[in-house]
């Protein structure tokens, strides 16, 4: 049996590779028929890594961790149907069930059998039950039929690899702000945060139709990339303490249509708050620059709990935003995890016919296992890249300048 | 020409009846050709309106209040070609032009040509322009082709003026509640606060389709009420600190699939802190008893402002909520007035048809505009009663006991 | 092992109780792991089986018929989570495996998996796959934990079994007409038929709050049936040849909100040709009381061929109905099978709280199974009767006289 | 006072160019204040205009057609307030009163009060009201504040005047049928007709996220100018007896998601059959190509009565389509004239931000009015151009070659 190598979080601001032991067909301490284990091709960090790698989780050091993975199925259950060995697939990071009523009303992220704690399971992720992290060789995937989104052409799906590797997570992360944001044909758009959720929140508002998308953010090497990437407005809110002016100058009037906060509860003000973090602000600049009626997406995560938090509000989850003036405006807030197998075929779909080429729009970079520890730590000081680890040698990095945009045909 | 006799706020706590003008064919200061003047019929104390009668706002003193108003057209301009003189007609609080990007799009609660002060207009209320209030004799109603909902048969209209006389805020205030939280058939839903407001979310809950209704309240007398008269579960949140313990009762399970805050920024507390404002006591309720995924309305009102707040977050509009929870349960909260024009049609025929009986779920009492002072008075109290004035004697008293319910027909 | 007694189709306007092989845990030729058999507690016989009946399609001698299943779980395959050993649990009719791209979009009708011959399985149904029908003692459920609906209290679920029999096809087939329409609040109604289907449409219009429904039927006994148990009004067709004057008369307008076509392919005239089959009468009924922008659901079947139509048009599925007029209207039709996955939760619980009871309104009518054969002969004749086998004399016949209406609280 | 010259059809197959009145600030005879009159910058001629110019509608000979109207404010009512003399506006096709309870639910399409007919008013078309055709130097346009869209910025409005020509009809027209046929992020779409509307729906699917946009026409040119503009796949039908087939080749699957029928009544079939009119053929071949469950939005025209049709059926509105299969396939069917207002203000916007460029699209020419008579003419052959009428010499011949396509950023 092969062994398999895994990014472990052992303390807070340390991440190591180790050994860790060869998935079992097994789950909740039985044998199942229903899995399979996956030889994995890809596998990214992922923002929300940063929060347990930061200690801001209660994850146990010792945990493999990860959850954004595509992969080979090389091992099945005997109930496995619509799967062969040799398939690639991507793995949406919720683990559903697809038997409880949340998972048959498709909110896979709230299914109530993967995890023992609350609704909603993941892999290597802190309170989202006792699931393997992804950022290792190989892995089990449980309830594999329901789960697994297969690609249809195993030659086409290794020539995109690194695009459809942010199905598993990233892409419909983004794609949930934005739906959830109620961006359509013709909108304005605001998002709070130039981050890799930022970016595919942005990239979404442009396949659903938005007419101008402005990404505000203190860090003006992410700002810059959006821009050049994706033809992005932006505002760099370390500069200015009146977002809405700033929205003004590019939109001929102070609000938008939709907002998005792809930051959430770690958020830094903005002016001359830039340098320190503000837990309400991204929430607040949002209120304060949409339209009477408009709609907030909120991909960013908040927390129930933050015992790092700054402030005594903070700790105990209640940023304390002003939503008496979001309740005048008639706003509608959205929330919480993306229902990852609500968006992964439509948008396996837009990147195979080429609609969206996501490598350089996130800055995509290929690395070995052993690098992990260190761009943990880079992506954790805010580099402008998306990092995906590469454990059995097939990705290829990005060709340098490669074209990020694609005509819609229009 | 008619005097015009109508209810004054002079200061907290006091209202007067007043000779104020006659109203004019005019808006902005020039003659309009799109009004009609109305002789009101019915005219109701609304919970809202003791926001100002408590001198919550800055409402100026002097100003006449009241915008639930149903009349009868005696005068119209010569540009009105939907209405005749002896129309009976139903007035949306909202005062919209039909002209505005946001009038097209229906959202009529945030017309941007009624009120100078931001988007918005109605009658006789705070920061909401300049129009008469309709606790009065007469009323000008401006764009009465648009504005203006005509009862299509006058006779069947009088003998059920008291429930039509709801469809003008509270009726579809409570609705647009229970349509926000997501109430379709075979719903569970849980109502904070059993006055006027609920009661109208729990009767839209059940037209609705909704399988059970729960409502919290620490006024037992309130509580009494909907059960009597609508079947609803209630729970007097004062003697409970966990209320989805109470909850788990009903429904063998301690959440619910929407809820519905129907209390607002003046909120108190439950359990041992009943007898004190806690501003986010309703909205932490709320998401307490929430199922993940699950869908929040807040008809009742938050405030940018309120500087008689208890807290230094409640005076500058931020309650302060458990949002972090709400976001890790993937909540939906939808706020803001309602744009009365989206429900009032259908909600009419539902009374016309007899679905539904109003005025015995409310406790209609008549009254005199001379009782309008005293009214407020009690009302304020907390008595569950919703007073419709009566300035020109056409209403009666509802029968005592008469049947509040109505078969469905399943 | 135990025996298995079944209805048999043996010929045209012919079925026959005969002895068929108990189920095996197996599909397609081998064993499966996510299957249950289940000792059938309640199983109807339904409108569409008559299709079959009358040798309108192309099902062969010696299949035993059925797909309206009630049952309890009496063995499990290993892979089966969330079922345990007597649990009664309601079985969709659509047979569907949770797996393939459909099912994931919850279009369980249009299994991909579950029937070779085209998308969509069904129990004992032509052209729907090689399963069992379910009038019988015992059937095999594959799939079992993503089909199968399964009551939270067993005693509960025993007492309301002749109501919760409904749920596996009749009742979401009227609902998903009902939604299709878009029925909502205050919606006025046009039904197509008064045979069971058209009765469960008319409780799902009341569920979703509809002001007014009207049916029309050619069959007086009926109408006086739809009328007494649910309060519609009534039109008999056939003493009329134009229907909008007879909508007029209930609702001061010709036209209606939405329609429902509860008949199909086998409609008769109306009129002077009530007497004889008019394949587009129903659709071209429809068609022209809808008001301009109304929606058409369409529940009744139609098929692609039908070698006993009566026109060349009919026996090749063209019916050739008013389309032209349709389009100028501007209407939106929705046809096809309903995916009884969507409803069939909500409306469990709208049994379970008691805001609906079906069996007076169904006038169901408990048998044997051996008295299917004289069941079929009287159903194909047009009686207004739900007919239900009681494979294992559990239930009980309905109460005459029990009331069929519940107060929505209202 | 100005005179006023139009475009007249006088007779089958022939419009004269003629001398009509300077329009009165009137409507249904008496002076009204809700209209302005405006100086026409840009009128298209539109496909509908070709059933008139055939002589397959009840037009009267001597009726001034168009109503594709852009234009500039010369004059106002004294009740017109959003509107200032010079304002460049854009005039939905749709004559809509905001008054009515269509107007009111913004199904404009169907306005109560601007047509004695039947729902719904047009400039210069056929059983659509007395409304003065556009097709000229001047036109009324009455209830101006509500149907009116004016552009923000003058300037601007001027550069991109013949995109912004498109929003009174047909861009919204393709939009539709791209919205009712469910067109969103990833699908993939069939079009039936490469004409302008075809184009328009072809542009929308795009803007709506499709993934894979497929157009079928019999001829060449179209499809090579949709292949070469907007990248679609293309199908020449008569070349093809089975649509399906080329479909797999595109897709590696026979089926999409969704389909549109942009040709209607007057469709030629496919195959052997396509120099002839087959009046289902579009129906027919949408109802072929959509998966099950799948959506077919029908912008192209249906009539309810066609003197000059084909067939007995034809004439009498019944295409007699392969309804039954549609049935087995459960599709919706949605059909009808847009209701502009829904779609222009978001359409707009897309242009203003340069998000879609329909000139080279749609091969806009311009020309004189005096030049109708002609383009008529070579527009009813088929030729692949979109007429534009400048009856005051502001518009520019697009620069040939300018680049169609825009990036969406992505």
């Amino acid at each position: 049996m092969a062994g398999n190598r895994a990014v472990v979080y052992t303390a807070p601001y340390t991440v190591q590779v180790q050994d860790i032991d060869y998935p079992k067909m097994e789950a909740k301490g039985k044998a199942i028929s229903h899995g399979v284990i996956l030889q994995i091709l890809a596998t990214n960090i992922c923002g929300s890594d940063l929060h347990m790698y930061r200690g801001r989780t209660d994850l146990q050091p010792g945990t493999p961790v990860g959850h954004e993975i595509t992969g080979m199925v090389i091992e099945k259950g005997s109930d496995v149907e619509t799967l062969e060995i040799g398939d690639i697939v991507s793995v949406p990071f919720n683990i559903s069930c697809g038997r409880c009523r949340n998972c048959k009303e498709l909110d896979t992220q709230f299914c109530l059998s993967t995890n023992d704690l609350k609704p909603g399971g993941a892999y290597g992720y802190a309170e989202m039950g006792p699931w393997q992290g992804g950022q290792a060789e190989y892995v089990l995937v449980p309830y594999a039929d329901f789960n697994l989104l297969k690609f249809p052409d195993r030659e086409q799906a290794m020539e995109r690899l690194l695009d459809l590797a942010m199905l598993s997570d990233i892409f419909p992360t983004g794609f949930h702000g934005a739906v959830t944001a109620g961006v359509e044909v013709g909108s304005t758009v605001y998002i709070a945060g130039a981050g890799p959720v930022g970016l595919c929140a942005a990239v979404s508002c442009y396949l659903l139709g938005a007419a101008c998308v402005i990404v505000g953010d203190y860090n003006q090497e992410r700002l810059d990339h959006a821009a050049s990437t994706l033809g992005c407005e932006t505002i760099n809110i370390a500069e200015h303490e009146v977002i809405t002016d700033q929205i003004a100058q590019v939109l001929k009037t102070p609000l938008v249509d939709c907002a998005i906060d792809a930051i959430g509860y770690e958020a830094h003000g903005h002016g001359h708050k830039a340098n320190r973090e503000v837990p309400s602000d991204a929430l607040d600049t949002s209120v304060d620059v949409l339209r009477y009626g408009g709609t907030l997406g909120v991909p960013g995560v908040y927390m129930p709990i933050d015992s790092k938090g700054k402030t005594l509000h903070a700790k105990i989850g209640r940023p304390a935003f002003e939503f008496g003036r979001a309740w005048d405006k008639g706003l509608t807030i959205s929330t919480g995890q993306v229902p990852v197998m609500r968006y992964n075929r439509k948008l396996m779909t837009s990147i195979l016919f080429e609609r969206v080429k996501l490598s350089r729009i996130l800055n995509t970079t290929v690395i070995s296992l052993d690098e992990a520890p260190e761009a943990y730590r880079q992506f954790e000081q805010g580099i402008a890249q998306k990092f995906v680890l590469n454990p059995h040698g097939v990705l290829k990095q990005p060709t340098v300048g490669a074209d990020a945009r694609v005509a819609i045909g229009v």
